[in-house]
């Protein structure tokens, strides 16, 4: 293969995937490993890069362009948060220590109510780059959802629910456990229960004893319980980001499973959804980065 | 010591208690171990009690009441729960399987919504024991905190909230665990937190990955991040048991820590609420009970 022109990383606190690039944006190869920040010290970043691509990496310096927790406190070099408002992209970007030439994306955070983003402000400027002009609200789901309000090519402002770790925590480490096992899935099921807490968000601690409760006295099925269990969840994150959402232009950024179902609880409030490939936009943000790199 | 009447006992999933009584209801000695139900197989329960107490199951038979998660589908024998309405101590009682006069008190149901519970009646009859013509509501915290409306010596109806293991999961098991470490306390940002989910609970998610951005952006402390953690979970559990307790007399059952936020939450709601001892009130449940067997 040729040698890329530069290199796109999307580093997060579980993974590394790595997108050999052509000057004009076109993707050569992608590689992943498990080296996420989580895993590594302060001097284990650049052995982990190197391991990935050190080939990409010989014969001169090769532009990588890195986002995600590789910028935290514990990353490999903590790129300062930019506060919102303000365009997802901020520079200058934060150069790794070393021979490489690394550029680290900041976050964003906001004041109050306090709140911080990483990897994400790469998503919110990739959607931005594929759909110019864009204004609305954009939904990241993940282990800490984001909902983003854009307007004209800034973030105004921006909030994290920790719905997929609740529903991590909860489906391994509580009484649920013996309740939501398998794959199976009830969709009648979630989107009961997503209207359950989006109207009365103050019962989401007693539908999620309920669930185990369901499964003592009626014998109600694994699927189902963990359909109800990801509706709780989902339908009190979609009552709180209600003033992000009502009456606004939404994209869900995601195209995998829980992407849908976040689509499918908004489509029932009668708030039609976009749905926009994560990698896709990832990479559109790493590109446009890379090309705002090259301008400064 | 001289040989006890009765043996009272209380079987969770995580502990074994059990009691030396007299025919009056004092208690000789108290003895306690970690074989919980949740770690005994079918044919491990006798054992186990024969390694708490066997002296005192020496020379006789001698009579033992137990509640709690024995009498589980996973315990000794399952005691089918009786369904509210009803008063707190259905009998007939269960039967163990063996040579030993083990009687199980059945835990209590509610059809809907579906709901549980095992132990925390025999609590609820000790408290009437303790206050005939008892009229209210009683919360009892815990992993899965119980409120139950009693009226005329009946359970009326009860709710189950899952706070105790949301508050576990969370601080164990979710992002929040480098947060919230160590011992210290926040009184005034407990305070607040319980009234921003009490008057609007859908702010939970929200509020749960705040504590974590406060931490990163404020420099806000493990001592106001755990009563922050712990405030916008009981605050949204007072949100949800509202009905209950709005204009109830209310008891709290506990007299540690845990029992004393839910009583400082709700005295700063104008609900003054009574705390009872758990031990005293589960021994005077388990006494109500044996004298109940004695009378059938």
């Amino acid at each position: 293969m040729s040698r890329p022109d530069w290199i796109a990383l999307d580093w997060g606190t579980t993974h590394l995937r790595g997108w050999g690039m052509t000057a004009s944006g076109s993707v050569i190869e992608e590689r992943h490993s498990e080296d996420g920040m989580g895993r590594l010290g302060p001097d284990g970043f650049e052995p982990a890069l190197r391991a990935l691509c050190g080939d990409w990496l010989e014969g001169g310096p090769v532009p990588v362009i890195a986002c995600g927790m590789v910028g935290a406190r514990q990353g490999w070099a903590e790129a300062a948060y930019a506060r919102v408002p303000c365009a997802p992209l901020s520079t200058p970007f934060t150069r790794a220590p070393g021979d490489l030439e690394v550029a680290i994306i900041p976050g964003l955070s906001q004041s109050e109510p306090a709140d911080v983003m990483r990897g994400e402000e790469t998503q919110v400027a990739g959607f931005l780059a594929l759909n110019p002009g864009w204004d609305g609200v954009l939904c990241m789901p993940g282990s800490h959802s984001k909902w983003a309000h854009l307007s004209a090519g800034e973030v105004v402002s921006f909030r994290s629910f920790m719905t997929g770790e609740l529903f991590s925590a909860l489906s391994n480490h509580s009484v649920l456990r013996h309740s939501v096992g398998g794959t199976d899935w009830d969709d009648a099921a979630f989107d009961d229960a997503v209207s359950e807490t989006l109207s009365r968000p103050e019962r989401l601690a007693a539908g999620l004893f309920g669930i185990r409760a369901a499964g003592l006295l009626h014998g109600q099925g694994s699927g189902t319980a963990r359909a109800r269990l990801s509706g709780l969840l989902i339908g009190a994150e979609l009552a709180a980001a209600k003033p992000y959402w009502l009456g606004q232009q939404i994209g869900v950024i995601g195209a995998g499973p829980l992407a849908r179902l976040y689509v499918r609880a908004l489509a029932a409030q009668g708030a039609p959804a976009a749905q926009a490939n994560a990698t896709a936009v990832t990479l559109a943000g790493l590109t446009a980065a890379w090309k705002l790199r090259s301008q400064t």
